[in-house]
Formats: C-alpha cells, structure tokens, sequence
C-alpha cells in the first residue's frame, strides 16, 4: 500500500489521554513514526496549520497529511494498518466499540471532568454521573465476560477508555476521591490494573508523580475560579 | 449477506433531527424498514430496552439486534449496505468525513442549542461560536469546490450536517436570527439549498409549521427557566 511508505508523525504532549490513544494504537500495530512533543501554551506552528480548527493534540500526519480527532485517528489506523486490528471484523460489533468509545467520551469523560472541575452541588452530581456511567462499563464488562472490552486481546473500546486505567488513581491524590476499587465496580477494577500492565500499554504510561503535580495545579485554579 | 434478510426497524420521532439522518441513510440506499414513532413523554418500553444508556431516538433495530447513537447507525448502515456509499473509499478521505461529521456534532450544533437556548451573555457568545464554526463549513465547501460536502452527491458529512438546512430558518422564526443567508456565508446557503431539495432529501422533512410551534413552545421553557 502506497501509504505505508509515507512518514508517520505523531503531534502530541507528553501527559494527553487522548494523544497516548494514538501512541498505543501505532506500537499495537508496530508502526515506526516520529513524535512531535508540544507545549500547548505556545503551540507550534506546525500544529496550528495541521489542526486550524481545534488547535489541539492528538495530529497524526501521515505522509504529509493531517488528521485530527483521536476517536477519527483510531479509525484511520486501523484502515490502514490491518495487523492487530482494534476494531471487530463484524459490522454489529464495529457498532457496539462505536458506541462505546463515543459512550466514554461524551458521557464518562465528561462525568469526571465535572467531578474535578467543579465544587459542591456540581460536583456531587459529577459523582453521581460517573458513577451511573461506570456502572455501565461494569455491566458491559460483565455481559462480554472477558479479560478486555473487545475480547481477550486490546481492542477499540480498550485504547479509547485506557485513560480510567491512569487518571482516576491521579485524581484520587489530587481530591481524595476513589471512584474505581474492587469494591465498587469489581470487573472494571480488574481491567484498570491489567489493561496497564498489558504490554506495550505498560511501557507508555506518563510518569505519575508527574501528572499528579500537574493534576493538583491546574485543581487549585478550577478552585480559584469558583471561589 | 445474511443481514441483508433481517427486519429493520427505526424507532424515530416525527422532529428528532438525529434520526432523520437515519430515515435518510435508509432511503438513499433503499432500504425497506419499518418505523416507530416515540412519543419521548411517554417512551415505549421497546425503546428503553434497546437503548438503556441513553433511553434516546435514534434507535435502529436490524435483525433483533439493536444499535443507538446516529452516527455509529450511519457508519453500520453503510458497512451492512454497500450501494449508494456514505463514507468515501479512500481512508485519508473517510477521516476527514468522520472529522466533520464530529465537527458538526460537538461544534456546530452545541454552539446552536446555546444561541437558542440562552439570553444575555451566553447567548451572545453562542452566536460568536455558531458564526465561527459555521465559516469552517463554509471554508470546507469552498476548498471541495462541488455541490455538496461529500462531492457530485450527498454523503456521509451531508447527512450529517443535513439538520442546517432546515433548523436555521426555524430558529429565525423562533428568535428572529438569521444565522446562515446569501450574504454571511454563500455557500453554505446554496448547500442549504441544494441539500434540502435534493431528490429523497426533500420527501421527509418535517412539516415546517410544526417544528416552528414545537420550537417556539420549547423556547419559552428555557426562556421562563431563565427569568
């Protein structure tokens, strides 16, 4: 395939949930590519002409051409490079990861985005939500009866939800809050812990202190913010 | 293909932009199906049992098995029918479509719902958002140079985006605000044009009337919510 030969770069930061989407996704697959670290408070300009719109990370520039949108890049790699597929062969089950990693975007994500960003009654219901939503990952877990959401092996679902195998023990020492143990969501528990430790994904985690340090900081300007 | 002998069935409403991309979809490739009509005051249990996470229309049942989330139907519905493609064939190409589609999504349409459902401020700045993300839709359809988002025929990012062609002149009528005309953005008003009387298109948009009552009763809600 001619788009093989071209050259992957991958524009990210070194904490991104979303850019280590993509990070995963090329070593699963064993793609060679070149990492443009950025500092979003003075973006290159190479990021600003690759993605105009968002201005954000992840880019995957392959061959010269941009991508934005990591959920948009999984897709696009997995088109591409056939080996270790991420998403089923079945259209029904392409659906279902579809919607699940849609599901932790637009739902979890932002449940928890709500639980570390606001103070008082908003973050009560951020708590609430994540934990409603939560328990769905749990009872999909469950009816899949698998080691990982796409099967016995990493899939879609697996590298589009891998934050919650890091962030939610960050947020546990920046606000004291633990949303996934064995005692409350048993399944997605385990998955946390052997989803990280898997390899290739257990290579590529962001140091923790790091994030936490990071985490803490921008906690204390949602707080100032509110105050 | 197996699918292919399977009932299909669309649990819609008669107003749901969402699920008129599906009603859509299945026309243009022709594609007999039944539908149901949700009354969401009152939702069926059938409804609640295929879509338990989000208890929402669009809901397509194909062969028993159900699927939610409209983009995710689009995406199945042009993998289990192949005539009359959405998606275009080459990946780089896909990726964009997915790209704007989302775009259309998270953007354009949040930034929508906040011009209409917010006063003061809030409002002001959703007109702001609603005219920046619309001049990327315009500035894509210029640099395209054809008739619609996907090329010499509507595709994937048309019949996602197709709610711009009748929402607008209902929000004008509700609000009074004309958001895309000749003169703000030409060519998304010819899209607006060409899309909502191309042929199957034109056969199944809501009674304009109706929407226009439905909306005004809605904004008075926010309205009143707000005072």
């Amino acid at each position: 395939m001619e788009e093989e030969e071209g050259e992957v770069k991958l524009f990210r930061t070194w904490s991104s949930p979303f850019a280590l989407r993509i990070v995963w996704a090329l070593k699963l697959k064993g793609i060679e590519y070149d990492t443009v670290y950025e500092d979003l408070a003075n973006k290159s300009s190479s990021l600003l002409e690759y993605n105009p719109i968002h201005k954000k990370v992840p880019v995957l520039v392959h061959g010269g051409k941009p991508i934005a949108e990591s959920l948009v890049i999984l897709e696009y790699i997995d088109e591409i490079w056939n080996q270790n597929p991420l998403l089923p062969q079945d259209p029904y089950q392409r659906a279902l990861a579809r919607f699940w990693a849609k599901f932790g975007d637009d739902k979890v994500w932002e449940s928890m985005k709500k639980v570390f960003m606001k103070e008082g009654k908003l973050k009560e219901e951020g708590i609430e939500e994540a934990k409603e939503n939560l328990k769905h990952l749990e009872e999909e877990l469950k009816a899949g009866g698998k080691r990982f959401f796409g099967g016995e092996v990493i899939g879609f679902v697996d590298v589009a939800l891998g934050w919650l195998a890091n962030l939610p023990s960050v947020l546990e020492e920046v606000i004291g809050l633990s949303l996934i143990t064995q005692q409350t969501f048993p399944l997605l528990s385990k998955w946390t812990h052997e989803f990280a430790n898997a390899p290739i994904i257990n290579q590529h985690w962001p140091p923790k202190q790091q994030l936490v340090t990071k985490f803490k900081a921008m906690h204390q300007i949602f707080m100032n913010k509110q105050a």
